[in-house]
């Protein structure tokens, strides 16, 4: 497939209540390297998550955007289905 | 498969030359309703293309950037794939 070179940036913002636990669940990922062709930037604002991909291709782009769209997406359930387990009725 | 509203904002920009021809090839789509769970606009900037999505969830996001990244790659590709046959040599 040819790949052009196409500068894209995407600025996604999740507007989501226990942002500090998902980002500390992510975070990690961003420290691999496993994308060559393009740099990724998660921060939590005071309404939830920001997350900055930079790409060189918009191949890429969709390549990083799904896996942290998924990333955030898991870490977010993980954290809905275990809630119950967190509060007072199950102590 | 799960879905929590999660309401999530993207803001894609490409810094491409031939953004007018790309702008009218992907309009169309735009006013297609394919996405009920999320809102697509595009626009031509003096750099390049602006494309800002906004979803109920992760997952209607990914599908509407899948789809938008995708159209703009294909509108892109055939620029530049048929710009030959538009130049001086084969008038």
């Amino acid at each position: 497939m040819m790949v052009f070179d196409m500068r894209v940036t995407a600025e996604s913002i999740f507007e989501i209540d226990d942002a500090e636990n998902i980002y500390r669940a992510v975070l990690p990922e961003s420290e691999s390297n496993d994308f060559e062709r393009s740099v990724v930037d998660i921060s939590v604002t005071d309404t939830g998550l920001l997350l900055n991909i930079t790409a060189n291709d918009s191949v890429s782009m969709r390549s990083a955007l799904n896996t942290w769209l998924r990333l955030v997406q898991i870490a977010y359930e993980i954290g809905e289905v275990s809630q119950p387990f967190f509060n007072e009725e199950y102590r």
